[in-house]
């Protein structure tokens, strides 16, 4: 296995995603740790530390001061806490934050049984019930995220004392599922990919022996859950234990192919299952990854890269239903798509799974958050309608703006450890080549295996313009360096020292391998042309409509810049779009598109035979992920496009 | 009170609505009678007619032989049979038909308990739990529509005993609520308008009494529902005793602005409300029945004059929320609709009132119902997307082609007595005039009110002319006529014996009171230009897009006729349509319509940056209302509008 990621050696400097770097650790991890310490006023409560406080003085007394509260999977969202702050920290030292991990890591491992067992809802609410209801009560998740914070708390900060814990609690699940070979899988996939990072962290065979156990025995008795329910008797919230396609166990994962079910399940899954195909270069797995992401992406997907078009079930629903409004699209799932592509980028390097990895960071995660850190979507919606978002019973999840937090809080830890390791997307290693796969200003780190530094300069995504610097140790360093293009450009212009070489793309990707000086001045140049952007037909919600991009960008038209309306504006087919300068001050920067287009007149009545009348007008629109911070507002992605 | 209505006087001739009086009578009358009577294949059980066999075993025996099944208002289903069989009727004597009715009417009588009582659910099931659980238990709700059967079987047939049974009812319900001073409601309205029947057809005050009792407690304490549910702690389906906006009763109905909660309770209470407006002359009621009316057809219906946009509560939504493929539009609300219309029409003479009868008549009422008679939408979606509808989560409501039967089957019944009773619709007097609301071939008998008869023939709604023909009594007949000219129509031509004569178009009826002798030939001719209909811009789903009419027939266009995909299709901006002959093969006879559009080339991808390649084509549409008669097939009735 090579040294996929280069944890901790991409430095991000000053530019856009020094700018969510520096408000990660300074505002979304502070205000997380309030979250999860019931701290903020009018949020809702999460009582997410406190269960550890009460599983540690259980275990400690015998006895409990106070009750459970909270989802049967609470515990993770410590767990994404903690593994956000680690790749914070990796990124900047910070002795205080590091104090508070540390303190609240010393919890945790007080919260663990002697038997390595950790899990607080089991500690505190059901101790006996272990193991008994694989189906609901997310043991396995909590595990596997847990495991996750643990490898990156070690690799970012170099202290084992967490993964020691993670370990014992991994061997734990061993000794339940290998050595004593108790039945079943996962509810709720997870524990499959940790348990894989846990096993390139720690090179313990075990753990990828377990992780491959779960994998293979998915659905391979599809009634598992039915049965477990029958034997056991308990139920956590009473879900249905034949919906064979939630839990994506109605086959085994390599017959599976369409993805199906509850989006972040699934995607947590088939990320596991690409590590797995990684691992043991197991072609069936490879195959079956690759024809379901080719299913997300070529039919499931909307143009933000999210996934996941129902409420009911927070679940893929049919190919091509796609719905604007009503949307699901929970952050998570588009989260767990990155880390599909990612994966599968770590397979076959080809430059599609960047684009995906791509179109979901800047679109559809990013806007999971709102610009100051503080308020996040679960829900992601490509149309917002006021009056009828969040208040419409078919819209109660689509909110149009931000809460401060939720009763089920899975999206906003996940996004704040998704955008503070950034770094560890933006580069990797795959036979001795180096990957370039997002444009992040910033400096690597690759003395160990290219015996220098390679700097990256840009102000992407609302400039084309990347520039790669070298800093070798010895004069000059040979660096195998494969750029991605992204396929919305259509090609780059690459120039060495200001002259442009000739480069072939294959596979989405530039090779610029050669020999660097400190000297040299590598320039990619995308093609920032503004881009209409159409779905197939079969996307309902979508026909007669275009989409507008730039970059990596999905551009929105909120009522905001549009005087309070957008239902009424159509885009001019053909007509030209303008990107403005770069306007620092808005929306904590971003470039406007202003498109040609028409605002249709009012009518009069709800259904009129007059022709509506059409006069030209601007229409002005603001990258997709910035929606929703200037109040209630309506917005739209799929505009309709008039001649 | 004026004789509104007048049962049994409008024969209908053969035509349009000829053809549909026999198809109820020779087949969906039979066929719903099978269905009662559990004889059909293949279908959902009913149950219906046994669960009466077993309440009358019981009162005589004081045993049962088996267990009640079906929906708490399992018994409304034969009530609404019944009711359908009557008008039938009224239309054409039959009398084995009416010996099975009159069966039907003993066996009715035979449940009854000796105190009024009659209900099958709670003399099987649930003995000793009358009127405990008003919220859920439908009492009032079948009681309600059995005496609109029993007022419309002893109007049709002469004979009373049914309308007997039925006062014994009213009597008992009035004995309870009245005299002995219960507290409460219905959960679904019904009875209102039902006793408003009752009391039209015996000038009876108590019943008029009851139901103006029951209509101005509503809402009073808003919290009964939920009080009842805690004193007497039983529940049908644990049903939310706290959601008030879905049985309409947050506030008195007087205080009620917008149409809110499940779309069929909602018209069915506003219809009660307009009739006792109408005989109390109640100002408040009637302006809050017009704000109402106003806000569902202004704000809440679709095109096709279906209503209650959710599946979530069968229930309106939110103004402008308009969903074609998620839509529920159920047959029943649709129906109701015509009711409250109906009212308001006798309440306020106003063409407005017969344009919606109209409107949701000839296209979501007639699309409930398969051309053959013997299957039937409950929900009538104006998308249809093989694949997605009625498959996926969000659309497991929105099937794409008629079920023989349904568990809870209010909708077939309901369109049967529609139908069947359509002739009241179609004329009524009030104030002395007489109206003539919708264009049915046949002959009405006036020869109480106006000496003579008139006699309409017309291919309506194929074509715009309608001819008037007279036959007095006495050489000469003065008749107040009032034509009903729809707002489609922009006007209209009319002819006195071939001469156009003057007529002043007031509140959408056209004056033409006269004498008329057996010579005279009146004719109104509409103009049937086809049409394109826009819809407001708030309602999101149809934004850039048109849908399609001719005279008061909305048109869609479905796969069948346009190389099975409808979604690639655009209508052009001010494009041509031409209207077909009458096909009188195809669909039971409809014409036509050929729109110039384009047809947009399939693209690779689920996203494409290349501007979509439109070809001239020509789209044929048919008639909404007889959309789904031809296996699963794509349906679009708004489409996309280019230039």
């Amino acid at each position: 296995m090579g040294d996929l990621k280069f944890v901790g050696k991409f430095k991000i400097a000053e530019g856009f995603w020094g700018r969510y770097s520096r408000l990660v650790k300074d505002v979304v991890l502070p205000y997380q740790e309030d979250a999860l310490n019931d701290r903020i006023e009018g949020a809702e409560k999460s009582h997410c530390i406190e269960n550890f406080r009460m599983a540690a003085e259980k275990l400690r007394t015998g006895k409990c001061s106070g009750e459970f509260y909270g989802m049967v999977f609470q515990d993770s969202d410590a767990a994404k806490w903690l593994e956000g702050a680690a790749y914070s920290l990796a990124q900047k030292p910070d002795p205080e934050l590091e104090r508070r991990c540390d303190e609240l890591i010393d919890l945790i491992g007080e919260a663990q049984h002697e038997d390595g067992y950790l899990n607080t809802y089991f500690t505190v609410k059901e101790p006996g019930r272990r193991w008994t209801n694989l189906h609901e009560a997310h043991e396995l998740y909590c595990a596997g995220h847990m495991i996750e914070a643990a490898v990156a708390y070690a690799e970012c900060t170099g202290k084992k004392k967490f993964l020691t814990i993670m370990c014992r609690m991994a061997d734990h699940i061993y000794k339940h599922f290998i050595e004593e070979g108790a039945e079943g899988y996962p509810g709720h996939p997870e524990i499959e990919l940790a348990l894989m990072r846990l096993y390139r962290c720690t090179n313990e065979e075990r753990y990828k022996e377990l992780s491959l156990h779960f994998i293979n025995v998915r659905g391979v008795n599809s009634d598992y859950f039915a049965q477990e329910k029958q034997k056991n008797k308990w139920s956590v919230w009473g879900s249905l234990a034949d919906d064979k396609e939630y839990a994506q166990n109605s086959a085994p994962v390599r017959m599976q192919t369409k993805a199906v079910g509850h989006a972040v399940r699934a995607v947590y899954l088939y990320t596991g299952m690409a590590d797995a195909a990684y691992e043991t270069k197991d072609a069936s797995l490879k195959d079956a990854c690759r024809t379901l992401w080719n299913n997300i992406t070529g039919c499931q997907m909307y143009v933000t890269g999210a996934i996941g078009s129902a409420y009911e079930g927070e679940a893929f629903t049919k190919d091509y239903h796609l719905p604007n409004d009503t949307a699901y699209a929970e952050t998570c799932a588009a989260i767990g798509l990155i880390f599909f592509s990612n994966r599968m980028l770590y397979l076959e390097r080809d430059g599609r799974y960047a684009d995906v990895m791509e179109r979901a960071l800047y679109n559809c995660v990013l806007a999971g958050m709102q610009l100051d850190g503080t308020r996040f979507f679960y829900v992601n919606p490509l149309e917002v309608l006021p009056g009828i978002s969040g208040e419409a019973k078919t819209h109660r999840h689509a909110l149009p703006v931000r809460p401060k937090w939720f009763a089920c809080a899975c999206c906003p830890p996940n996004a704040a450890r998704l955008i503070s390791s950034i770094a560890d997307y933006a580069w990797h290693e795959t036979d001795g080549k180096l990957f370039n796969n997002l444009f992040i200003s910033g400096t690597l780190d690759v003395r160990e295996a290219f015996q220098g530094t390679v700097t990256v300069q840009t102000a992407y995504p609302y400039d084309g313009l990347v520039e790669y610097r070298f800093a070798p140790q010895d004069g000059v360093m040979s660096v195998p360096l494969m750029i991605h293009i992204p396929a919305w450009s259509h090609g780059a212009v690459i120039r060495r020292n200001g002259e442009e070489i000739p480069c072939e793309i294959r596979s989405g990707y530039a090779d610029v391998s050669g020999d660097y000086t400190a000297a040299d001045v590598l320039t990619v140049e995308l093609d920032m042309s503004v881009r209409r952007v159409y779905a197939d037909s079969r996307v309902a919600a979508d026909t007669g409509k275009a989409a507008v991009a730039c970059g990596p960008l999905v551009y929105c038209a909120e009522g905001a810049d549009n005087e309070g309306d957008v239902l009424t504006l159509s885009l001019k087919e053909g007509g030209s779009a303008v990107l403005s300068d770069f306007m620092p001050d808005k929306l904590c920067g971003i470039r406007e598109i202003y498109a040609e287009g028409y605002r249709t007149q009012e009518q009069e009545g709800l259904y009129s035979e007059k022709a509506p009348q059409h006069t030209d007008c601007r229409i002005t629109m603001i990258p997709y992920y910035a929606w929703g911070n200037r109040g209630l507002n309506p917005m739209r992605v799929w505009i309709p496009e008039r001649r």
